[in-house]
C-alpha cells in the first residue's frame, strides 16, 4: 500500500528534510523542524505523488487517500486534545500548498479551517473572546470563498467597506463581535450569489474542498505560466500541508512572540526578542500594546519579562534556542506562540543582522565549533565590510534630509560647503572640515577632493570621476544628486528650496546617498579583533591575489594597512596635477621649442622619480604596477583666464596663441581619442621620461633597502600587437640606457592593459610582447557597450529600473558581454604565453560578484581601491570556497 | 648524367614556364618567352640544383658543370655570330641570379661581362662608338668590382667624382672615350688596392667569378635574413642566368624602344609606343633625343615611324605583339632592342593603364575571345570605377596648386569659396557654383554641403563627417588640408601665404586631394556601354547583394541609376535638419509641457511620412531599411544666438532657460552617450512617431502602386537582447495601432544594427528578436579599437606611416579585430536564427577589400553610398570569383 500521507509533530515524525521531492519544500521543512524535537503544531503532508496520481487518473484521488488523511487528522486531534468540528473545543487547521521549489503567489493559504456557525461559538467560549472568534470566522469565510470557491476578493472587500461606511468606522479593530457576525452573514450571501452554492459548514467538506483547490491550482494558467518561465516540469506536482492552528490569545497562559537567537544588531550571544501575553502575532507588530522583553537580564524597571511571567514556556524556549543553533548552525529568527502554557514554534529562519553582527556571529560560532572557518567566511557578506571601515551616522542623531543621490563612496562626513578645489584646500589647511560640492569633478579637482572630508556632485554615476576617485581615497561621496543646483557665480547651491551658501554645513551619508542639513553626529569605525581574524582566515583560503590601486603615499599606506599584496595600478597622471607640476606639464604639451619642452620634461622627471621612490619605499618589495600616462593631453590644459596667462608668460607667447593651441587639442570623444599608448607612441619622450623615473627610483630604493624592487611598467590602451611591440622596444631602450649609465642591473616587467575589445580578441598576439596583462574593465565596459561612464547617468538608471540591464555594468561586471571578452583575453593570452601574469584593475576589482567571476576565469589577482581591499580579500575567499564546492559537486 | 644547364633562345628551348623550382623565376620566364617564339637574346640557366650541390659538396661544383656551361656558351656564340673574348667581335653577356621567388636586393646584376682591355676595342669598332665602348667597360668594371670582388661601391664613385671635379664637368655624358679610359685605369687600381688582386681580364675567369658570386650570395647574411623573414628554405637554392647582351646603338640598323600592345590611356586596340634609332634604352628615357612613333598611322608630319625606318623589325614586332597578347592574355608593356636589323625582346610585363583603358581592354579582350567574362571582371580594379563616375580635371589645363589634403570624395569641382552653409545655400540658389570651406563640418552643415559643388575642410580624416557625407552625396571633398587656415570672423582663408576671400574661386580634385587656385577646366565622366556591359557581367556572377545608403530622393535616384538593389540604410536624423523641421525637433527636445511636445512630434510626423513616401515611390518595391533616430539629441540643439532666441520665443521661455537646458544635454563622449535605441527607449514617443510615419507611408505607396512595400525598421545601437526586445515590442504596438486604424495589413521587418562589440558577442541572443542584422562597421570599428573617427586625425596618419596599423581601419575593415566580431555576429546570429538576413551599412560597404571579407563571412548584402554602388557590384563579383577559385583549389 502506498503511503500518501506523512505526519509530523507530537513525536510522530514520518518525513525527513531530504524528502523535498515527495513532501515539497514546506513539508520537508516542517518534517525537519519536528524531527529535531522542535515543538511545531502537529500536522501532516499529502505527498506530491498524490498530485501526480490525481492528474494521471482523471482528477480522482487514490482509493486509500481518504482513510490515510482521516488517520492523520485523528493524530492531530489526539495531540491537541481537540476534535475537528467539535462544537465545544473545535480543532482548527491551516491548509497550504508546497511544491519542491517555492512558487510565490501560486496559491494562497487557507487558515482557521474547521469553523462554522456552530464551532465558532465553541472557539468564542474556549478563547473567552467572542470578537476574536467571529473575526477569525469571517477571515476564514473570505479566504475559503476566494481561494477555494473562486469568488473574487474585491466582492468581500466591497461589502466590508460598505459596512464600515454605514457604521461610520475606519479601523477593523472598531468592529464588535456582533457586527462581525453580520459580516459573516453577508459573506455567506455573496458566496451563494456568485457560485450558486452554500458555503460548506461541514468541516470535512471544507477540508477536502481546500485540498482539492490546492491540487487544482497546480494546473491553473497562472501556475502553468510560472512553471514555463522557470523551467519547472508539471510532473513534479505539489504537496498539501495540513496543520493544527494554535492561538496565543486564549488567556493569560497564552502568548506570542518574535525573537532572535543572538543580538542581530551587535552579534552578542544573548537571547534577543519580545513577546506579548494573551495576544496574536499581529498584535506584536501592530504596536497597540507594548511588547515585553524575554529575559530578566534585559528587563527594565516595570517590565514583565517572559522569564518570570511564563517560566515553563521560557525554559522550553531556551531549550529550543540551543536546539535551533546546533541544528541550523546560524543565528535564527523565530516566531512562537504559547497556547495554554504549551510552546509552539511557528517558524524559524536565518536572521537578518547588521554587518558588525554578521562578523561577530560568524567568528563566535566558528570558535564555539558550531561552524567551520570556511562557513564563517561565507557568513559575512563581503560588501558589508564597507560599513565597518568607515564612520557611520549615529542612528540616534536627529537629522533633516535635503536630498538623496547615489551612494558613491561609503561612510559619513560633515563639513562646511565649498565649491572649488582651491577653497577646499585653503580651508582644510586651516583645519576646517570641508565638503566639496561640484556639478561634476575632473582631474583638476583631485587635490581639492583629497583635502575634503566628502564630495557631493550633481551629475555622474557610480563610476563617475568623483565616485571613482573618492572611493580610491576613502573619501565619502554622494554623486549624481540631481536636485542639487549649483550657482558657481554666487557660490550658493539650492536643493528643493533650501539655499546653502559657501561655509554652511551639511552632512553626507555615502553609504545611503543621503544629504543632510547641518552637522549630524557620526560614530567612528571599529576594526575589531574579529575583523582581523576573519581576514586571516580569508587569506588562508583565497587563491586570487589582492592588490590596491594607489598612487599617493597616503593611498599606498592605507593599502598596506588593509593587507594589499602590492599595487596593481599606480596612475601616473594623478601625479601630474600637483600645483608644483601642472605648469611643467602644460609647458611640455604646448611648447614648440625643443629646448623648452625638454626642460619641462626634465623638471617632471625629478618629481616623478620622487613619487616612485616614496611608493616603492612604502611597498617594501611588494610588486608595484605603474601605468604610463593615459589621459588625453587636453585634460591637463588650462581653463581659467589666469592659467592661460601663466602658461603664456612661461613660454613667452600671447594668451591668444596659447588659447588657440589648447583649442586645437580639444576632442569630440576624449574617451576614444589621442590617449594611452597613442600618446606614448606619438610623443615618445613622455614615456621615456616616465620609464626613466621608474627605473631610477627602483634602483635607488633597491640600494637603500637591499630589497630588489621589480617594477612593473604598464602600457595603457593597446589595441594592436604592433603598439605594444613598439612601446615595449622604446621602454627597453630607455631602461638599457639608464642601467648602462648607472652600471646597474635590475629586474623589471613590461605589460599592458587589456581594456579595448580588440585587445581581448587579439590577446594571443599581444601576449607575445607582454609579461603581464591587467584587464581595465572600466574602459572595456565603456567600449564593449559603447557607453560613456560620464554620460550614462542620463539613461542608465532608467535601464536598471526598467530591467533593460540587470545592474549597472560599471559596478558589477557584465559576464555575458564584457566578461566574455575577459575570458577570451585570458584564454588566448595564456595559450600564447603560459607564464603570463593576469590581473584586473578596474572598479570591478572591489565588487564581490565580479571577483567571483575573476576567480572563475582564473586571473592571478584583482586590484581595487585601498578601502575595498578587505572586501576583495573576503570575496576572493568566498569565491574560492564556491569554486571548491562546485568542483566537489562535479 | 644530370642536366645542370638549360639553354633558351634561337630555337633551342630546353626549359618550360613550369620549371620554376629548377630554373628560378627569371629563368622560367625567359624559357617561357623563348618557347612561345619570342625573340629573346639567347642564353642559358644554371639550375638551382647546382646551387644545392655546390653547398652539399663543400662549395664545389658538380664535375660536369664546366663542360655543360661551355657547350651552352657555344650555342650563344653560334646564335649571335660572336665569340666570347674575341678581340674583334666579342660576345658580351649578363649574369643574374634568380631564385624561385623574387628576393629583391639580394644580388645585383653584372652586365657587359666579357669586356677587357682588348675586347673593348673590338666593341668600339663594331659599334662604331668608342665612347660607348669605354663607358660600357667602366660600368662593367665597377659592377664586377663591387658585386663579385666585394669592393664597396663608394670607392668607385669617389674616384669618378674626383675625376669630374678635375675635368670641371658635371654630367657623365660630357666625358669622352679617352677620359673613360682613364677612369677604367683608376678603377683597376682601386680593385688592386682593396683586394690585392688584379681585375680578371680573361672572360672565362670573369664568367666563373660572376657565377661563383651568385651562388655565394645565396648564403650571405643579407640573404639569410631575408629568407628567415620570408620563410624561404635555404635548400631551395638560386639559379644563375647567363644571357647575351644586345645593343641598339651599333648603327642605323639598330634601335631601342618601349611599347604597349594597346593604348594604355584609352584602351584602344592600337600598337602604342616610341623608339629611337641607334640608341640605348636609357636614351629613350633620358629625353635628350625625341623618340619617334611606331606606326605610320600615328606619325605626324616630319616624324619617322619605325614602320618605315625599320620595316622588317617592325613587322617582327607586330608578330611579337600578337603572340604576346595571345599568350599572356593581357595588354603587355615591352622593351625591345633592334641590333643589326634583328629584333630582340628584352622584357614583357602586364602594362599599367588608366581606369578607362582597363575597362575597355577587359571588355574588348573578352569579346575577342582572348579572356573570359570572369577574367574581364577581375581585370578592372573596382576602386578605379570611381574615376569613371565623376568629372576629372582636364589633364591639359594649366593649374596653380595651393595645397593638398586627403582625397576624401572623388571628382573635380570649381566654385566660389564660402565659409557658411547658409551662404552656400543662398549662392547656390542664385545659380552660382560654390565650394564650402569649413574647419570641419557637422550635421548642421549638411544642407550647405548639398548645395555646394565641393567641400574643403582643414581638419578631419577619410571618414570625418565631411568625407562620409560628401561621398554619400557624390560631392567632391578634400578633407583635412592642414595648411588651410580659416578666419570665420573676416571670412578669409590663407593657404601658405595665399589669401582667399569669400567669393574667390578655387578648384578641388577630390581624387588626389589637390586644391588649385581659380578655375581649372574639367572633363565630364562618360558612362560607356563597356561600363554597362561590365556591370551586367558582374551582376551575373556576384553572390552579395548591393544596396545604397540614401535618405533623400536625389540619393535614392542616384542609387537606382547605379543599380542598387534597395536601400540598406536610410538615416532618419538627416531628415531632421531641414530648415522647415529643425524648429520642431528643437521644441520636441526642449519642451517641458506635454502638449507642446506632442504638437512638435505631430508636426514632424507629417514631414517624416512625406520623406518616406518619396523614397518608397522611387525605390518601387525594392527593400528599404529605415534606421530610427540615432544621434544624441544635443546634435539638434541651437548654437547660434539667434537660434536660442527662436526656440525661446516658440516655447515662451527665456533664452537663459533654453541655454541651460541645452547645456544640460551636453555630453563628454557623445559617441558613447545617450543615443540610438537608448533614446528610443527613454523617449518612446520619438520612435513611435517614426514607426508610424514609416508604416503610414508604406501603406500609402502600396495603395498607389499596387506593389507591396515591405519596410525594414532598424533599431540602432543595441547592446543587449532586452533593448531590442522592448524596442521591438513598442514598435509592433504602434504598427498594430496604425494597421487597426486603417483596417489594413502590411508585411514588415524589424531588425537591428550590430555596431557594438557586445551586440556581436551576444548576437545569438539578440537574433531571437531580429528579422535582420545590419553590421554598422563604422561604430563597431570605433568601439572595438576605442577610436573616435572625429579625433583619430591627430594620430592615425602617424600610425599608418609607422606601420602601427596596416591601413586606416575606417577605410578598409580590420579583419583580425573588427572582422572577428563581424564573423562572430554572423555565426552566432545564424545559428540562433537560420532565416536571419545579414547586411552591412558602414563605410566599408563600398571598399573592395572589405567587400571580399563580407563575401567570405557570408553576409547577404552590402550597402554603401550611391556613388560607390558600381564599385561594390564589381568588387562583389571579384570576391565571388576569388571564392570560387579558392574552392576549386581546395
Amino acid at each position: 500500500m502506498t503511503k500518501w500521507v506523512y505526519s509530523f509533530g507530537n513525536g510522530l515524525n514520518e518525513g525527513r528534510a531530504e524528502m523535498r521531492n515527495l513532501l515539497g519544500g514546506k513539508g520537508a521543512n516542517l518534517a525537519e523542524m519536528a524531527s529535531i524535537g522542535l515543538p511545531v503544531p502537529p500536522g501532516f503532508t499529502i505527498t506530491t505523488e498524490v498530485c501526480s496520481a490525481f492528474y494521471d487518473n482523471g482528477r480522482k484521488y487514490p482509493a486509500d487517500l481518504q482513510a490515510q488523511v482521516g488517520a492523520a487528522m485523528q493524530r492531530i486531534e489526539d495531540a491537541m486534545g481537540l476534535r475537528f468540528g467539535d462544537a465545544d473545543a473545535p480543532l482548527l487547521v491551516s491548509v497550504r500548498s508546497g511544491a519542491r521549489v517555492s512558487m510565490p503567489g501560486m496559491m494562497d493559504t487557507v487558515l482557521n479551517l474547521g469553523l462554522n456557525d456552530r464551532t465558532v461559538e465553541g472557539l468564542a467560549r474556549s478563547s473567552g473572546d467572542e470578537r476574536f472568534a467571529w473575526d477569525s470566522y469571517r477571515r476564514f469565510v473570505q479566504m475559503y470563498g476566494s481561494v477555494v470557491m473562486g469568488v473574487a476578493h474585491h466582492h468581500f472587500e466591497d461589502v466590508l467597506d460598505q459596512f464600515k461606511r454605514t457604521l461610520g468606522v475606519i479601523d477593523d479593530t472598531a468592529i464588535s463581535a456582533a457586527q462581525w457576525r453580520e459580516v459573516v452573514k453577508a459573506y455567506h450571501e455573496i458566496i451563494r450569489e456568485h457560485t450558486g452554492q452554500e458555503f460548506p459548514s461541514d468541516p470535512q467538506a471544507q477540508l477536502w474542498g481546500a485540498i482539492g483547490a490546492v491540487f487544482g491550482s497546480w494546473m491553473n494558467p497562472r501556475a502553468n505560466t510560472y512553471r514555463r518561465l522557470h523551467d519547472i516540469p508539471a510532473s513534479w506536482g505539489t504537496a498539501v500541508n495540513v496543520q493544527s492552528m494554535v492561538f496565543g490569545n486564549m488567556g493569560d497562559d497564552c502568548a506570542t512572540g518574535v525573537c532572535f537567537t543572538r543580538d542581530p544588531s551587535t552579534g552578542e550571544n544573548v537571547f534577543y526578542g519580545e513577546y506579548l501575553v494573551n495576544a496574536q502575532g499581529e498584535d506584536v507588530v501592530a504596536g497597540i500594546r507594548t511588547p515585553q522583553p524575554m529575559s530578566c537580564a534585559r528587563a527594565e524597571e516595570g517590565q514583565h519579562p517572559m522569564e518570570t511571567v511564563l517560566p515553563d514556556a521560557y525554559a522550553e524556549l531556551l531549550r529550543v534556542r540551543s536546539l535551533l543553533e546546533r541544528h541550523y548552525r546560524d543565528m535564527q529568527d523565530i516566531e512562537f506562540t504559547v497556547q495554554r502554557n504549551v510552546l509552539y514554534l511557528l517558524q524559524t529562519r536565518n536572521g537578518k543582522r547588521t554587518a558588525a553582527a554578521a562578523l561577530k556571529i560568524a567568528i563566535d560560532m566558528a570558535r564555539e565549533g558550531l561552524i567551520s572557518k570556511e562557513d564563517a567566511i561565507c557568513r559575512v557578506p563581503a560588501t558589508s565590510l564597507d560599513q565597518l571601515l568607515h564612520p557611520a551616522l549615529d542612528p540616534k542623531a536627529e537629522r533633516v534630509q535635503l536630498t538623496r543621490g547615489l551612494p558613491a563612496s561609503p561612510g559619513a562626513a560633515s563639513g562646511a560647503v565649498v565649491f572649488t578645489a582651491e577653497e577646499c584646500e585653503a580651508r582644510a589647511a586651516r583645519g576646517e572640515d570641508v565638503i566639496l560640492v561640484r556639478v561634476e569633478t575632473s582631474p583638476e579637482d583631485v587635490h581639492g577632493m583629497h583635502a575634503a572630508r566628502g564630495v557631493l556632485t550633481a551629475r555622474g554615476g557610480m563610476t563617475s570621476h568623483a565616485a571613482v576617485v573618492a572611493r580610491g581615497m576613502g573619501r565619502v561621496c554622494v554623486a549624481g544628486a540631481g536636485s542639487v543646483h549649483i550657482d558657481y557665480a554666487t557660490m550658493v547651491m539650492t536643493i528643493d528650496g533650501h539655499s546653502i551658501a559657501e561655509g554652511d554645513w551639511i552632512t553626507l551619508d555615502g553609504s545611503t546617498g543621503a544629504v543632510y542639513l547641518g552637522r549630524v553626529a557620526t560614530i567612528p569605525p571599529i576594526l575589531s579583533d574579529d575583523f582581523n581574524t576573519l581576514m586571516g582566515w580569508a587569506d588562508s583560503i583565497r587563491r586570487l591575489g589582492v592588490r590596491a590601486n594607489a598612487e599617493t603615499p597616503d593611498d599606498a599606506k592605507t593599502a598596506c594597512r588593509f593587507g594589499a599584496e602590492g599595487i596593481g595600478l599606480a596612475r601616473t597622471e594623478h601625479m601630474f596635477f600637483g600645483p608644483d607640476r601642472i605648469g611643467h606639464v602644460r609647458q611640455m604639451i604646448i611648447a614648440d621649442e625643443e629646448t623648452v619642452r625638454q626642460r619641462a620634461i626634465n623638471a617632471l622627471l625629478v618629481f616623478q622619480r620622487d613619487d616612485f621612490v616614496s611608493i616603492f619605499r612604502i611597498m617594501a618589495g611588494l610588486p608595484v604596477t605603474v601605468r604610463l600616462l593615459d589621459p588625453p593631453l587636453h585634460e591637463f590644459l588650462p581653463h581659467a583666464e589666469a592659467e592661460f596667462a601663466e602658461v603664456a608668460t612661461a613660454l613667452g607667447r600671447t594668451v591668444e596663441e596659447i588659447r588657440a593651441r589648447c583649442a586645437s587639442l580639444a576632442e569630440a570623444n576624449p574617451m576614444l581619442g589621442h590617449r594611452g599608448c597613442r600618446l606614448g607612441l606619438t610623443n615618445p619622450e613622455i614615456y621615456a621620461m616616465q620609464v626613466r623615473a621608474i627605473i631610477e627610483a627602483a634602483l635607488q630604493v633597491s640600494d637603500e633597502t637591499g630589497k630588489g624592487i621589480v617594477p612593473e611598467i604598464m602600457i595603457p590602451l593597446v589595441a594592436t600587437k604592433a603598439e605594444l611591440e613598439v612601446a615595449r622596444r622604446a621602454a627597453e631602450a630607455e631602461i638599457t640606457a639608464v642601467l648602462q649609465e648607472r652600471g646597474a642591473a635590475l629586474d623589471y616587467r613590461i605589460g599592458t592593459m587589456i581594456e579595448l575589445p580588440r585587445a581581448a580578441i587579439q590577446a594571443g598576439e599581444i601576449a607575445h610582447h607582454a609579461d603581464f596583462f591587467s584587464f581595465g574593465t572600466n574602459d572595456l565596459t565603456q567600449t564593449t557597450f559603447g557607453l560613456s561612464r560620464d554620460d550614462a547617468g542620463s539613461f542608465l538608471p532608467f535601464y536598471v529600473d526598467h530591467g533593460l540591464l540587470p545592474k549597472d555594468p560599471f559596478v558589477s561586471i557584465d559576464r555575458e558581454g564584457v566578461g566574455a571578452l575577459v575570458r577570451m583575453g585570458v584564454e588566448r593570452g595564456r595559450a600564447a604565453h603560459p607564464g603570463l601574469k593576469l590581473g584586473i584593475c578596474g572598479e570591478h576589482g572591489g565588487d564581490p560578484d565580479s571577483i567571483a567571476f575573476f576567480d572563475e576565469v582564473g586571473l592571478d589577482y584583482v586590484s581595487c581601491s585601498p578601502f575595498r581591499v578587505p572586501v576583495a580579500r573576503l570575496a576572493a575567499a568566498q569565491a574560492a570556497l564556491a569554486h571548491r564546492k562546485e568542483n566537489a559537486a562535479a
